[in-house]
This record gives structure tokens, sequence and C-alpha cells, in this order.
């Protein structure tokens, strides 16, 4: 994609060293972050400098060929970069291919990644129409890949046809990755859009105002059971009421075909000052971390839920759309 | 309620003045807002000063009272403190009986309605379970109220006859009055209780980790329709799907017969910035206003969903709990 007139994806290996566009500090600030092994590059997955499921997955890759490259206990490698983060398949899918198949496999895993995320977006593009509204939730956009996205590249692929979008994006709370990377995304590509808060969702569909909603995923188990970022059951039970179409967009690598129901997902629990606290800018540019809650009271962080597969109407792969129980079938 | 040790109403009337807990500043900070004129008071529900559907009734009836003690042109007045809020029925109940039988009838509304809010909590406390779970949207507690809450009225007299109850309480965004003003009740009230993010009910539910949601209304139709915070609808949704009792609690003076389904109540757009910026102190209690969002995004901020009545498992009120569809047969 491109940022003020340069080609960025949004993970690369450059002579060892892992890069990755700062996810951390979107929308408010560019920069590049640069990770000189594979424990610097696990706590960038780990911290969420990358984040979404085939980002992760390409970054993991970087790092088990930088556990490669320096001649480190493989076997320990793997299980440290494994342990950073439990949910996204793809973690544990590209670490595995990098220790079975060597360093430059990393290369290969993304450079497909960016051409399964392109198919997902000509294989979805089919399901819009001109004037459609579209509701999407987190980012699955192509900050949470190596380009292009998933739930967003079928948006992406239907504006460049010339087809009329309008984007809802979900804030999503706690760490707002709609409200600050898809929003910011969207602005890029220049896709009419307006936040809303996640408690407004089933109103729009209530209202008949969204056509379509299109999530990403971090795991799909063999019935298409889907885990993704909290908050996704609620839009896709609300959309199953309101008969507004439920699409999960995903690389096949995102299926874990040993998961046999939802219920195998781990689910990652994480830090509560994620909730109590929030980061931006101030009129004056300057970044301020404030607590947003009651002092003093706790939160939970739950950071996936799992949509049972009853709710999804279909999972758009780089393969084509299938029904979430003939996800195995495509395998 | 005691705060520091001293008993508060949420707004009552000292001298011609109408006196209020600041509740822009909780839980930050606990001050004590005072309205010289109708004007001032009105000023003060339209910012949210005092929110929630029963204080907004008594905050506008005081409101009015005031409007009677100026001498001025009372049908402009009465229009005036209406067009502050549109969606709380007890607003227009409380100006209008005070329109009608004068300045005094001001204090016998907020005085009812300490009565019926406690009504309320003996009616809804025999629903509740030792060791039950109980999730809770917005604030509908006494902040809301004039004393006792309604949503959190069975939760406190369930607490205070000893039985154990653990809340969920709804960050509820974008105004965050689950995070900032129900956790503050809660810590008041020494009930445990954990801030979850709005996108994590339906997970907690599917977990079997919600014995039962209650929250309050901002207007009832004939039919048992409801209109609630933003979110409310999603909650339902999601309870009726995992089998979760979903109960409203409000005095009979939230239900608004002239509307016969939830299609004829208003919904309130509010402005996008507060969807978009973020307050709250730092470390050092210096408090800051944070943008939380992608720069030149819009947002769209609607303040309240309506609730079908077949999502209701009941309504708790002053006079007892009645299936939604007999609410206008206790009228």
């Amino acid at each position: 994609m491109i940022v003020n007139g340069e080609h960025y994806r949004t993970v690369w290996f450059d002579k060892g060293i892992v890069k990755m566009i700062d996810q951390t500090k979107l929308p408010f600030s560019f920069e590049v972050y640069e990770c000189r092994n594979y424990k610097e590059t696990s706590e960038a997955i780990r911290n969420m400098v990358v984040r979404g499921a085939p980002a992760i997955g390409a970054a993991a890759a970087f790092a088990m060929a930088q556990a490669f490259l320096e001649k480190t206990d493989i076997e320990k490698a793997k299980k440290y970069i494994e342990d950073t983060r439990p949910t996204a398949q793809n973690l544990f899918y590209a670490v595995n291919r990098v220790y079975e198949c060597g360093p430059e496999e990393a290369h290969k895993i993304a450079d497909e990644s960016i051409v399964e995320c392109e198919m997902i977006g000509q294989n979805g593009e089919v399901l819009i129409k001109s004037g459609d509204y579209i509701e999407t939730h987190c980012n699955a956009g192509w900050l949470a890949c190596v380009d292009w996205g998933t739930a967003t590249a079928p948006i992406y692929k239907a504006s460049r046809n010339g087809k009329k979008v309008f984007v809802y994006v979900d804030e999503t709370r706690p760490r707002s990755q709609g409200a600050r990377l898809t929003a910011w995304e969207m602005k890029n590509e220049k896709i009419p859009h307006a936040i809303i808060p996640d408690n407004a969702g089933a109103y729009y569909m209530s209202k008949g105002k969204v056509d379509m909603v299109i999530v990403g995923a971090d795991r799909i188990a063999k019935n298409g059971d889907t885990a993704n970022k909290i908050g996704t059951l609620e839009k896709a039970i609300a959309a199953k009421e309101f008969g507004v179409p439920f699409y999960v967009a995903a690389p096949l690598s995102t299926v874990d075909i040993k998961c046999n129901t939802g219920e195998d997902i781990p689910i990652e629990e994480r830090n509560q000052a994620e909730v109590l606290y929030q980061e931006g800018p101030d009129d004056k540019g300057i970044v301020h971390k404030i607590l947003v809650s009651s002092p003093g009271s706790a939160a939970k962080n739950p950071a996936f839920d799992v949509t049972p597969a009853k709710f999804i109407t279909g999972i758009i792969t780089e393969k084509g759309i299938v029904k979430p129980d003939e996800i195995k079938d495509i395998m």
C-alpha cells in the first residue's frame, strides 16, 4: 500500500533485520520499527507493534529466520516466538513452515500472503454492489497483513473497480484498532467511512443501514467456528437477527484443522490496563496516557471471542467463498 | 447514597438554586454544580452534568420550578427545557407535571422518584440469587436517578441483604458511563465488579458466566419496546441467543403510552467529538483531552437504541415485575 507516496509492506526483512510499520504509533505518527534479533521481533509481536493474524504470521516467520541466522538453539527460539500470542493460527503455521524448511521460507510466506490477500479481494469483490454500506470490526486491513488486508481486500478491490461503498468502522475497544488503523487505511484509500462506537452496530443493522459485515479471523476451526477480535461474536449474532450477511475473510493458513470446534481455540486474556487507560495526542500533538475509568476498579480484557459457524454466511478465502462447514474440504 | 460519609441526592433544590453532582467530573473529582436559573439547569441537562432518565426528570422538574419563580414566559421556558434532550421520557413527564401543578410539584417528583427506585430495588431483588453474575450497561445507578438507581437498585438491595453478587460493568462507549460512573458506584457500595469492554458481553454470556442482564430505560413504548443507551440492543439480542434473562428496570414515568412501538421514539444523535476524543487524568492527575481515533475521520454517535419487547424477559417497576406487553396494563 502507498503511504506518503511510497509503497510499503507492513513487515519486511532487510539484511537480518525485521522491519515493520509501528502500529502502536499509528495513526498519529508513521514510524518504521526495527528488530535486530528474534527476541526483539518476538517482543514486537507481543506488544502489538505488529498485529493482525497474517502480519503476525509473517513477522513470526522472519523471527524464525533470524533465529536460524543467529545460530541459536532453534527449539528454544521456536517456543519463545510461539509464546508471544496464543490465538492467531498464522503464527504457528508460519513458525512451523520456517522451522521445517529453513530461513528462506520466511520470504515465501510473506510473498504468498500478499497474493492470497489479493485473491481474497478478487473473490470477495463480487459480493459488493455499488452503493453498499459495509461494517467491519477491528483492523483486518493491510496493516494486519503484509499487504491488501483480508476483510478490507474486497472493499479495496470494489472501490478501485469504481463501486461506491461506505464503511462503518467499529471503534473496536479496548485498543481501538478500528478507529485508529482501519479509519486511517480508509482515508488513505479515499473510501467514505465513519467510525462508530462498538455499541452502535446493531442499531444501524436494525435501521436497515448495513448491507454486509466483513471481518477477519485469527483462527478458524475445522467446523468453521471462527476466533476473531473481541466483539465479533456480538456483530455476528446481531447480523443474523437482522438478516445482514456476515462474512469472514481469511487465508487458509488461518484454518487450524486440529481444532474440531471453536471450543478448542485458546483465547488470550490481555492486561487490564488496555481497558482502563487510553493513549493519544492532545491538540498540541503531545501524547498522554489517561485514565478513562473509575480509579481502583479492575477490568477484564479478553482479546478474542469465537463466532459459531451458524452465524457466518461465508468464508472468503484465496480459493473462493465457501460455507463455514466446507472450509475443511478446500484445505 | 453516601459519598465521603455524607448522604447525597444526585440533584436537589436549595433556595431557588438547582444543585447537582457534576457527573462530567466524576469519578476523578466530586463536585457540586449549581444552576441559578432555568436556562443554566437546561444547559446542565444538555451537557450531561446530570444524566440518566429519572435524574433528568427531576432536574427538568426543578428547572420548571425555577421558571415559575423567575416569572418568565412559562410556555417558552417549557419548550426550552424540553429541547435539551429528546429521548428520556421522564423529562417530558416531569416538565408537564410541574407545568400543570406548579413549582411545589418538583419536590414531589424528586421525592417520589426515590420511593419508586427503592420499590424497584425491592421488587427486583427477588430475581437475584447469591452467587449471581450480573451484567449492566451504562449507568442506571443512583447517579442516573435521585437515589438508589433503577438497574442497580435490585443489586444494592441484594447486596445489603447479604447476597453475594458480581457485576460486569459494560464500559459503555462513547461516554463510558459504565467505566466511570457505575464502577464508581460499585466501589462505593463495596460490590465486587469488573469493567468490561462493550465488545465482551456476548463472550461472557457464551461462556455461561452471566446469570442476568439488568439495564435501565430512557423511554418505554406502549408495547414494551425500550429505548436505552446505545448498545443495549446488542446485549439484549446476545442474551436471548444464550438464554440469559434480560431485565429492564424503570419507574412507570418512563413509559410513554403515546408511543405505540419503539419506532415512535426519537433517537438523539450527539456530537461526534464524544467518539473521537476522550478525557481523563494522567498519572499526575492532570486532565487531558486526547484524540483516540485517526485524524480527519468522522464518527457517528447515536446516543440510544431501541430494544424490541421480544428480547426483554421482564420490566421491573415500582408496581412489580411485568412482561413487556403488560406494561400498559399497570399504568
